[in-house]
């Protein structure tokens, strides 16, 4: 240690030659160092080269070559599109896999259910078991391996891409189990989504193949370039989901950020692209397809596809799905909540963690067993099949639907022989409405944005349907008769209500991707902004409802046109109370300050009395320090000096003989033992007097800051900064707290909380805090603030009292006092 | 002026005590204010009405009802979604009074050409005589009304959004300029487009509307709004000239910003969708068409757009076209430069501004001109008449087009007797290639994304047509044949080349809202990401090209996957010589700063000792501060008391009469208009001697920055404060320059400049600069650098010899003294 400290003080000139007069020196020492490492390299390369020719002499052509091509590959390794295209290419197959195990999975319960149709009652218990079965395997194995793969993933990619490191959320286990989870509990046949796992998976993706490709070089190690990557994986996820590359670069800008780099936009695009093309690729090399197309294709008529008048009826479904789905987020979390609350319902699914998703599963499919309720709702189609009959360009109020399909036949299912198509389609939305908000609670990875999608179809096709029974020959009057299109409504209503729940607009560029029509995107378009106006207005989006619920580190968005946001200054929300050491501290402050506070960081100021912020210490460092002064080896190391100086001592006392010197010694090493076994006992022993005075005068001593490390750039603020700035500062470089000084001083601290609270108060208070407190005073200047003078006044003043008296002026002040 | 300063100095105690105990002060200040202000905004309401009541009497119910309506709405127009409707229907309105225009002006030229068919050379004339007419009117009243409509304004908007001030380019003279030179250039029918001009436009009206709309209240002169406002505005822009609002939307953030903030989003989607609604509906109203569509609707076929196996061919098209789009930026460029350095021409075409729009005319319509060279590349079509050929379904390679064409016929021009189809379609695209090139170079508002889009649908239809050709019955093998869409090229080429010019991959997405069809996306998809690619490996895009030609201040993207970004340190690019004045400093100080630099701010400091920055002032303060101490005024009054003084000297002196005391008086008076008229003689005059003291006197006085506009927080930096970073803060915060302190002390700058320097130098010394000066330095630590900790060491040392003595601890430093 004093080895060190040696070195850094040696080392002290030539730094101070460094910062000084780096000028010149910076400039001569970069050309210098230019040219060498050129040459150097060139060298290095060479003689690599001689060394290997000259020592195999045989092989050597082929050595080197393999040698050049590796240098090649690793160089080549390193780039961007490299790590792109590797992983699109993976989580392509991924998404083909699970897709595939899926669609086996369901067909293997469809097998099951139609083999046993002899009985109803093992029909039933095919039906019931299979889900159950799956779903509770997939609670049990991810709650094994991994807790963290529960859920969606997106709330937690929000948190991660905000700069917040969420433990265990990007390892290799977490993928294991989210990806065998999630395909378990996609291939139970609950309503339940793919696209929020697959946008952790992409993330875990990109995490892994990043570790692993450090292998080659050192260029995945850095910090801001992962970030980077990871908002790229998100776009792939989502993309290589529902083969829509545009949809989901723009989804996931939507959904994880904040403030968006378009620099970073070409990965995505890229990532996704490559993606969604090798997935198509795959459904075309497995003859499911003939060539690369949507994956819900849908044949509307493209020259007339609406007429203007029906554009009424799909502002209607924008707003409805608006409240439809604030609604569904609302309930969402008041069944969380419920569950959470309701202690001893808690405490009974606690120990038995696997008996809440059995009851839920097996609550759902009871009602979808197609021979009982199931056949009032279509239960007997799958997701997938409900969404195709759904997106059907048929309209099914007017013709019968049974005689005229002649494929597939699920339509068949929406038509019951006693009850109306309009009853049906009621029925499936309310009962899986909540279905869906109850299944999407289970400790599966799943979810919500596929089955609110459905469900969104759903409610657009009986829209649709309504309004071809009330005008069955269009509403067109001039010229030639067009006939209204309920698949469309169905389009409009997807992509409405899943906008609604994920407050998110680039749902209408996933349902053109995913139906492989654009012809209705000025009414795609209308609805989902208005159902995003309605829903933002009533809840925040599904994704911030689990943040919260969660309690991840969040800030709220300011929302749709507040202006107040931009009067409400940094010094209205301020902490004025910070926490702070000072650079000639004693260790007793340290202490002090460590005992009070549970902040993470702490403030460096010059002095208490200048205040001037020199920068920030984390308190773990602070923690060392302190134990690093009070800890066992430097008390160890008094005591044996203190044991020398004593035996000195009484060595000239007494003069004692050689055999009571060793005796002495073997004493004191029996103390020492002592000591590394019970040193809290010391204090209370025969030794307390003097430790504790020894303590007292270690505390008092000044704080040695030397191996700490210190942030010399903390965010910083002014008193004057606004509310809205503050908010964009933050979210732009995922901050946690900054620090308010005014002309180098530190005055206050604002962090999230702060922030967070000021953005909500102000949402719910609207009519009070309208004109924020303290408004008034700033309403004069605009750049120099009373403030700011008044500071600047007194260093002036002081400045002025400190300088030599000169000749007197007629200035200001002077003629005011004579 | 003496009052003032009294104001002043007896408001000092008051703010004193503002800042000193703001922790209570400021809550009780509040709590008062807002109740206070409560009451009183509810009093002052009731206390108007009951005015209203007492005074009229009669009609007061009217009068309160209006009351009360005026208030509601001046509450409602506040709302962003009311200025955004507003802007949207406005440029709806615009857009299609243009788009109509043009079309007026077109139909004239072409009945013109055809009543004429009789003499060939009267059709010359008439043909050639009408373009070149309109272009020289719009070059002339753009010339003569505002300047800055020329060009395509995309450029100017980036800069603009990057926070940079452009006086006079958001004005209602450069709107009336740019939407009537615009209406006349293309209704010209030169290669030219409307969508950059658009884009201006929009902003221009969203400017303008906040002026108009701030009359009614003060929300519309925040600044960070009014930005929001305009990003939004380059949405609607794209949106209403294409009706395409997601495509605009897209297109206008990679177009306009480097950082994109989320919460805007919708505020762009809501306008521009609206305006593309409105768009779309004038053109039904006017019974252009039956129902809202696309604006260029493609037919293709749905069940198998493209084969799995074409999809090399639209690579082909994509890297060709990033080369073609490289190519297109280059030559725009090469013409520029060409003829501002040609002194001769430039100072012929100096003088007669019209002669260079003229000449271009005439040239680009003769070789258009359908008898003659024109019937080789389609020259009579209209630019919007030559797309919807090009995008047209049928195959033109293997069928006969004349006789199945019985529609509009457009797609005749493409066949002629003599020549082959796809000699047709080389011809058009090499010319109209060149030709865009050079008409983008005229000095009228006008924009290159339509010209470009068109020569990529016909070098795409070029590709196409050789495929079908070459694969008369498909690729497809097994079953149905299913024949190529050449249609289906098009539309992939026009993406790729708009794409490749634009550096933008949004054109997809514009590409598939134009035809209304999104079958194709892949294939687009993929063109349109390779030719970015190639085309930003080569070249700038369009509008940085212009950007840099036009010298604005702009920040060149950090590119493809240079890593070694990472690892530059602002320490490695600031400058280290920075000027800056102290707080202490006298006038000589400021005056010999103001001598030697040019930089727009200055630091300030505390002392040239400590360093510690305080804060920045604009150089404009300075000099103001600095001719308020050496200004007339002062010397007048210096004078007049001297003059008094002498005067009253004299008098004890001499005693003079009455007589010559008003002679004296008159005297003095000639001498203040003498003074007046020429202060620059007077130094060197009989008074000089006493003067030049005077000044001499005044510049060693300290400054007094009271009155002084400072920046209390201009941006600080640290030394270790990653390039990439450094790129990342000043493009989201629209930096024109930052400090680089440490710990307090101002150690640097880094401007606009440097960090451009840094970033261009290392994109184009690619190999060499991977390991950046001084790099070796930095690989020990990771967040405490020596630097820093050599800082710190100082200050603590400093601090330590300053504190009293204490008891000695072996501490590291006293060891090595020892």
């Amino acid at each position: 240690r004093w080895c060190l400290g040696g070195v850094q003080n040696l080392a002290l000139p030539m730094y101070g030659r460094y910062t000084q007069d780096l000028g010149v020196y910076a400039k001569e020492e970069a050309a210098r160092l230019r040219e060498s490492g050129q040459r150097r390299s060139v060298a290095d390369r060479s003689r690599t080269l001689d060394l290997l020719e000259y020592e195999k002499g045989r092989c050597a052509k082929c050595r080197i070559c393999t040698v050049r091509c590796q240098k090649f590959l690793i160089s080549r390794v390193g780039e961007d599109w490299i790590f792109l295209i590797l992983l699109g290419l993976l989580m392509a197959l991924v998404s083909w896999v699970v897709d595939f195990c899926i669609a086996i999975c369901l067909q293997a319960q469809k097998w099951m259910y139609g083999g046993l149709d002899s009985n109803v009652f093992l029909q039933y218990l095919a039906w019931v078991t299979y889900p159950v079965v799956l779903i509770t395997f997939s609670a049990g194995f991810t709650q094994i391996l991994a807790p963290q793969a529960v859920g969606s993933g997106i709330p937690e990619m929000k948190t991660i891409l905000r700069g917040v490191v969420l433990k265990e959320y990007l390892t290799f286990k977490t993928f294991v189990a989210k990806v065998i989870g999630l395909t378990c509990a996609l291939g139970s046949g609950m309503p339940l989504g793919k696209e929020g796992p697959f946008v952790h998976i992409a993330s875990l993706c990109a995490a892994l193949l990043s570790k692993f490709m450090s292998l080659f070089g050192g260029i995945y190690e850095n910090e801001s370039r992962n970030i980077e990557m990871l908002a790229a994986a998100c776009a792939v996820g989502v993309g290589c989901c529902f083969a829509a590359p545009i949809g989901g670069v723009l989804f996931s800008i939507e959904v994880t950020s904040t403030f968006f780099a378009v620099r970073n936009y070409w990965r995505g695009f890229f990532a996704a692209t490559f993606s969604a093309f090798i997935f198509r690729v795959l459904a075309v090399w497995n003859r499911d397809e003939e060539t690369i197309t949507a994956l819900f294709k849908t044949r509307f008529r493209l020259d007339f596809p609406f007429d203007l008048q029906e554009l009424p009826a799909f502002a209607v479904i924008g707003i409805a799905s608006g409240f439809g789905g604030a609604l569904f987020v609302y309930l969402n979390r008041l069944i969380v909540q419920f569950i959470r609350k309701q202690k001893a319902i808690n405490k009974f699914l606690m120990k038995k963690r696997l008996l809440y998703p059995a009851l839920v599963t097996l609550l759902v499919s009871t009602l979808t067993f197609p021979p009982g309720f199931g056949q009032f709702m279509a239960g007997k189609l799958t997701q997938k099949e409900s969404l195709v009959t759904l997106l059907d360009n048929r309209t099914w109020a007017k013709q019968g639907i049974a005689e005229e399909f002649d494929y597939i036949g699920h339509s068949q299912a929406w038509k019951h022989p006693q009850v109306n198509v309009f009853v049906t389609l009621v029925l499936f939305i309310v009962m899986k409405f909540w279905m869906s908000a109850l299944a999407t609670t289970i400790p599966v990875p799943c979810g919500a944005f596929m089955p609110v999608f459905v469900i969104g179809a759903a409610f657009g096709r009986l829209v649709g349907e309504s309004m071809a029974a009330w005008f069955p020959d269009g509403i067109h009057t001039d010229g030639t008769i067009y006939p209204i299109v309920p698949g469309g409504y169905a389009v409009v209503g997807a992509a409405a209500l899943s906008g609604a729940v994920t407050h998110t607009v680039s749902t209408a560029v996933i349902v053109f991707e995913l139906t492989g029509q654009i012809s209705h995107i000025l009414p795609v378009m209308i609805a989902v902004i208005l159902a995003n106006a309605v829903a933002q207005s009533l809840q925040p989006s599904l994704y911030d409802s689990i943040i919260r619920i969660k309690k991840l580190p969040y800030l709220p968005e300011l929302g749709w046109g507040h202006h107040e946001k931009y009067n409400i200054r940094v010094e209205d929300i301020m902490v004025r109370d910070v926490r702070y050491i000072t650079l000639n501290c004693c260790y007793r402050d340290l202490h002090n300050v460590l005992l009070t506070g549970h902040l993470k960081t702490l403030a460096l100021v010059e002095t208490a009395e200048s205040m001037i912020l020199l920068g920030s210490i984390e308190r773990a460092q602070l923690q060392s320090l302190l134990s690093q002064q009070l800890g066992r080896p430097r008390r160890l190391e008094y005591i044996r000096e203190r044991a020398a100086a004593e035996k000195k001592l009484m060595s000239v006392v007494s003069n004692p003989g050689s055999e009571d010197e060793s005796q002495r010694i073997s004493q004191e090493v029996r103390f020492q033992v002592r000591a590394r076994h019970s040193c809290n006992i010391w204090t209370h022993g025969n030794t307390s007097g003097f430790i504790a005075e020894w303590e007292e005068k270690q505390l008092d001593e000044q704080v040695n800051f030397n191996n700490c490390k210190i942030d010399p750039a903390p965010f910083q603020l002014v008193e004057r900064t606004s509310l809205h700035k503050t908010h964009t500062i933050f979210s732009l470089l995922g901050l946690d707290h900054a620090y308010v000084t005014s002309i180098g001083r530190l005055i206050g601290v604002v962090s999230l909380k702060e922030l967070r609270k000021a953005i909500e108060g102000s949402v719910t208070v609207k009519g009070v805090k309208v004109r924020p407190p303290l408004a008034s005073f700033r309403d004069s200047g605009t750049s120099s603030s009373e403030n700011e003078t008044t500071e600047l006044h007194k260093l002036w003043d002081r400045h002025k009292s400190m300088s030599l008296p000169r000749e007197h002026t007629p200035s200001e002040s002077d003629e005011k006092s004579q």
